[in-house]
């Protein structure tokens, strides 16, 4: 093709750059650039259809979402608007000329169009998927759309093992310097259920090295690190982390910071809002951060309800069945407990109420919940099994025997201060009562309203926020005995738990 | 359910609510709500997992999408920062107070979630879901969820029917004093193509009713409405539109303000930037919008084409019944016309490039491109054919001498005048020409990549920038002769178009 310009060349360094100016906006991860509707470069409406645009300075660029301001307070119409993180990333600073382009094609989309027709897809779609979206070239919508495609289509298991290995590969991988690194997770539903912070010390004193790195809460009123973090510093670095599981043969962190599987922190983003629990995102989604965690061997709890994730146990086989053909296509040993859950398990839901019921089990006091102690030994029990040295149908009688000799605590103690210790927060002081409305027998609570009255009230984000269930499941109860107590930090947040109670009068009911 | 509240109660309005500040930002059309990191009331991340949050002022309230400040700059701890727009919805002003709530759960939700586990949807759902789109629930990623989920299960038609009535009584219906109400529409795809301002005038001075309503480019380089801004007012109120098509018996001007079928212009702004043209959302997107227009008659242009949405026959059929069968469903007379499309059609891309041809054709100008001028006449024979006086087979040499008798050209300055003459834009006044890269005969471009190349060169938000196509598909070229010509406005916008260009060289290429 022959070009012929017949105007002047644009002179691109100084005809095609505006100047970055640092704006403090937080739009839910997504990068975001501002610009001025009076843009001195170009109409902003022309980014507006794909809604995003990107950025180059020198050899760095990002993909951001265009957002558009009408007046100069935010930018200038010579100016273009990034968050300090997005300056970070381009290396650059306040007053810097960059250059604006329209958004790169992004080719592994057409896989996810090619998926929406029907298509099976093969390994090499689901690795560029995968990494484009790590990278940041995704839209919310895009990301939507590959969710909602894959939940929709189901998946061949084998798609599954594929999405998993590229997930797992997109990341950080750990190792370990022992043939067995035990792992155990649940996959999520249950209020309370804090069962692990129960489970890696008793594990850990019994000799089998257990690195836990667990997730925030995204949607429940509180993820194991939340709850740990009550306790102790979570954030650690890798070698920090390192240098706990090297002295205390375990540990209890935050794995955010460590990139194990970060497409899966991605796509949770828009799956949970959408309450998408499709099951094939779910495998990948757990199994894609263990082997990246370096796990070889891992119990998943799947909890069965009638409002839990999985309400019966053919849905819970199946599933198992799907988790144990992906894991060992990549390698890993995955034992499946299914678990009654007709109700929270425990007595606090949100963080600082939850990290109090595990050290009462720990401590073994008399008044620790003993659905959360029963269930913890359990399921430290078939952890330790996985010892090849402990016999099958042992292990429960030995997580008991190191729990109860307090060996348990001593190395939840050493873990606490290896990580950092941190004081424990106070309970919300605002509160509200949910009482009995006759006398009988307790019906089981929903998993999922106590979850969200608890978020209502401030879980996570207010560490001592939360809801205390006073009274277990089948309990019997006279009239006007307290159930429930929500903890809140501020007004506004107990009424909005208020709120939420009024609209659920059924909430806490009684059975003759 | 007895409640006890064993601390002070909330007092409800003082403390829990914050100050209405003003901020001027657009994000795509979603309502956004900016809060203070440090706000007052609460944690703001508790809004971020659904990323919404409700607004409430009195008796009106809104959702919003949240953006967290980390600056006092853009608003206050206890302020909530909201635009204009949304102010004008609460009916509140700056400084007001305002409640904030977590956002209320939508119902129908539930049956997105229904049909992405692949169950076939009522009457009602449909209702239930075009509803809560049309007040503004749905977040982009539950439209996108929505969208894709009917796309990949492609819809029963029964499906398409309920959702297409659902969709057109959503919003405005209008009706007309005259027993047949013709329109003619294409689905979209083919650069240039701007045949619907040539039929108008054809079919009402051949004494037809024809209120053309159209829509602005999304993700095209040129709409039927900014295509005919370029001459006249298309931003009419219904009242002025009446006027027009009273006194003219006929206009074009834009649908937008008429709330058409509301939901489809939402929907439609997550499935362009996807890409998606499912075939079962096309129907009910054209049909819903032709159904609330008032439209009896409709004539739709499906082109076919290697380089076009619909690339086969067979496909054309399919999609062709699927339209017949909705729009019988819904009382409306639906005719088919497949047409070729090896090739942008008319010279122009862009609106004011594309408005000059148009005019050339009314014009009868020796130089007007004959393509245009061919199709434009087949269309609107078939329209006028609707009219049952008119026998078939003779509709086209009827357009024919309407065209070449000026009588087109006289309707269409009569419906100028009456909407508001407008000066036509200047062309964009940088250019950069695109030469035959040998002699021989000019291959067909890619419809795709001229839209593209026309929108980097600013179309259409720059009305005089765009592509003009300078040589016809099949004609003879000799080297260096200029086959495109680029229109852009600014230097910014030249380079993107060059960009565009040097990635894709093969763009003209030249057969022996």
């Amino acid at each position: 093709m022959v070009a012929l310009t017949s105007t002047p060349t644009p002179d691109a360094d100084n005809e095609r750059t505006l100047k970055l100016r640092r704006i403090a906006l937080d739009t839910h991860g997504e990068r975001v650039a501002v610009l001025n509707r009076r843009c001195a470069l170009f109409h902003v409406e022309r980014f507006q259809a794909l809604a995003r645009l990107e950025v180059r300075c020198g050899e760095q660029s990002l993909i951001a979402v265009l957002v558009i301001a009408d007046d100069a307070a935010l930018v200038d119409p010579d100016e273009v608007g990034l968050s300090a993180q997005c300056l970070t990333q381009l290396g650059a600073s306040e007053g810097d000329r960059v250059a604006i382009h329209p958004p790169p094609r992004i080719p592994s989309l057409s896989a996810i169009r090619r998926k929406i027709g029907g298509e099976v897809l093969g390994e090499a779609d689901y690795r560029a998927v995968v990494e484009d979206i790590v990278s940041g070239q995704y839209s919310k919508t895009e990301l939507t759309a590959f969710v909602v495609a894959c939940a929709m289509d189901g998946l061949e298991r084998d798609e599954v093992v594929h999405l998993t290995r590229a997930m797992a590969d997109a990341g950080r991988q750990l190792t370990w310097p022992r043939p067995l690194v035990v792992d155990k997770h649940c996959i999520g539903g249950i209020p309370g259920n804090r069962t692990s912070m129960v489970v890696v010390p008793i594990v850990a004193a019994h000799g089998l090295l257990m690195p836990k790195t667990s997730s925030r809460a995204i949607t429940s009123p509180a993820g194991t690190a939340d709850t740990m973090e009550c306790l102790a510093r979570v954030d650690l670095t890798l070698a920090e982390m390192r240098a706990v599981v090297e002295t205390q043969g375990a540990c209890i962190c935050w794995g955010g910071a460590m990139a194990l599987s970060p497409a899966d922190d991605i796509l949770i983003s828009v799956e949970r809002p959408l309450s998408l629990d499709a099951e094939t995102q779910m495998v990948a989604s757990i199994i894609s951060k263990k082997v990246a965690a370096g796990s070889t061997h891992v119990l998943l709890d799947i909890p069965v309800g009638a409002t839990a994730k999985v309400r019966s146990m053919e849905r819970a086989r199946r599933l198992a069945k799907l988790f144990r053909y992906v894991a060992g296509q990549l390698g890993l040993t995955l034992e499946v407990a299914t678990t009654a859950a007709r109700h929270p398990i425990g007595r606090g839901v949100g963080p600082a109420l939850e990290a109090r019921d595990v050290m009462q089990v720990l401590r073994s006091e008399e008044h620790a919940p003993r659905d959360l102690l029963q269930k913890s030994l359990e399921l430290a029990g078939r952890v330790i099994e996985f010892d090849p040295d402990v016999p099958f149908g042992q292990g429960y009688a030995l997580a008991r025997e190191i729990l109860e000799s307090q060996r348990a605590l001593d190395v939840m103690q050493g873990i606490v201060q290896a990580q950092g210790p941190r004081p424990m927060p106070e309970l919300g002081r605002l509160t509200h009562e949910v009482c009995a409305p006759g006398a009988g027998r307790l019906a089981p609570l929903d998993n999922f309203l106590i979850a969200r009255l608890a978020r209502a009230a401030g879980a996570p984000f207010v560490r001592g926020a939360g809801v205390d269930v006073l009274v277990a499941a089948d309990d019997r109860v006279t009239e006007g005995q307290p159930v429930l107590r929500v903890h809140a930090g501020t007004d506004a947040e107990l009424g909005f738990a208020i709120d939420m109670l009024e609209a659920h009068p059924d909430l806490v009911t009684v059975e003759a």
